[in-house]
């Protein structure tokens, strides 16, 4: 079981190759064999094989051999891992907008009844 | 400007690794110089600087030399661009599950009709 952090730099390093994401993305449509992966990405069966290797090391996908087959399929863990630290951050970052927001509103609404003081 | 495949290769790349990450945590929780930013890291300000270098070229962070400081910030549309990717892909995923689980479903009933008749 990798760590959390190592865990991450897998994911996002698989996800930063467009071949690879291209895997996913048809991997996301349903299970393929690794011929049908290849098959739209102009390439040659071990660039595809040594692609799925580093995705299969990120837990992005599985594989297992059905019979003379190899099958692939999306797992699901390592995408939500990924997805969920960059939600986090941009959560983050938006909560820290909303109460700047409230605060120039606050200063806003202070300057407005000053004013009437005066 | 960067097309949609480049940007997300340069998005994921500058996020597979944790100092970059740990930079991004730092800026999302509010604007940082770049001193602020090297405290924590145990890491020459050179080295900062080049981890600096490739959060900005992936437009994930954005900085601003006011004065002699140099102050960095998130710039949320790569972050919403990754979070996006990896959005539709589990989307899909689980809509494909759904249906899947539909399909089960309406054997399921299927057989149970076909077992009164019988």
């Amino acid at each position: 079981m990798l760590n959390y952090s190592a865990a991450l730099d897998l994911a996002f390093q698989a996800l930063a190759d467009p071949t690879r994401r291209a895997m996913v993305e048809r991997l996301a449509r349903g299970p393929a064999s690794v011929s049908d992966l290849a098959q739209p990405l102009a390439m040659s069966l071990p660039a595809v094989m040594q692609h799925l290797a580093v995705l299969e090391a990120s837990g992005l996908v599985r594989s297992q051999k059905i019979g003379r087959v190899l099958t692939c399929e999306v797992d699901p863990g390592a995408l939500s891992l990924a997805e969920r630290w960059i939600n986090d951050r941009r959560s983050e970052w938006e909560r820290r907008l909303d109460r700047l927001g409230d605060y120039l509103e606050t200063l806003k609404t202070k300057g407005a009844s000053n004013g009437q003081e005066s």
